[in-house]
């Protein structure tokens, strides 16, 4: 899709204009983090004060249409969003869940959802699960010898 | 001082051998962390149960002597430990700290520090400031152009 992310999917192409936005917005994000054993979430940010927000990136009608989870995901943020790009149907989603254009390069919040807390002892435990899973990360791709 | 890093410093490889050693203990560490504004600690490591741990990387006694800041990192751990190579005179560290001997490889806890924990909203939000520092490195090294 762009020459210098050939082995990007077109989700993955939509989650990376996410990230790029929402830390704009002094959101930091994790893609593919899985906040719980056998969850998988495309994108969680971590705002300034702890806020916790979730965004599934749907590429197409099918893609939505298939996902059967993320209503599991609504108890694990403060607010949830679908982020697609300009040719999305954007009727399918339901009306009191976020909703995020994107592309490669950028997004932009088109509907922000009302925000419903996490409770504390869950916020705490999501923190540092993404503290720890974002270390690792870092040093995977830092010191990939670390893990020979 | 070894082929694959050609550009770190001796204390930069021990916090690399630090890193590998605290993961193997399940502590994922963010390397030259600043837990507030105007302090930098050279290893911080996030356990699974939320301890942190400051870990200060010496390559020399003139390193160590040079350090008038290390006190004040103190108050941001539960354990506050020095990594050192064994050529270091360890005689010269403070009994009551951790001690640890690291190589740019890997690393030993010698000597394990009582804990003093620290107060929960302290924790709370150093494990924030670390959660966010560690996913915006992260989104750096994936996506450079994200700052371009």
């Amino acid at each position: 899709m762009t020459s210098d992310s050939p082995s990007l999917t077109p989700g993955q192409l939509l989650a990376r204009g996410v990230a790029r936005h929402l830390r704009d917005r002094d959101f930091m994000c994790l893609e593919e983090f899985s906040p719980e054993r056998g969850k998988r979430v495309d994108v969680m940010a971590m705002g300034p004060r702890g806020e916790v927000w979730i965004v599934e990136c749907k590429s197409s009608r099918a893609d939505f249409a298939s996902d059967c989870k993320w209503q599991g995901y609504l108890e694990w943020s403060d607010r949830y969003f679908w982020a697609v790009d300009a040719a999305f149907p954007v009727d399918l989603l339901p009306p009191d869940t976020g909703l995020i254009l994107a592309d490669p390069f950028g997004a932009d919040i088109v509907r922000m959802p009302e925000a419903t807390p996490l409770a504390p002892a869950r916020r705490k435990a999501l923190t540092l699960r993404f503290a720890r899973a974002a270390a690792m990360r870092l040093q995977v791709l830092r010191d990939p010898m670390s893990i020979a």
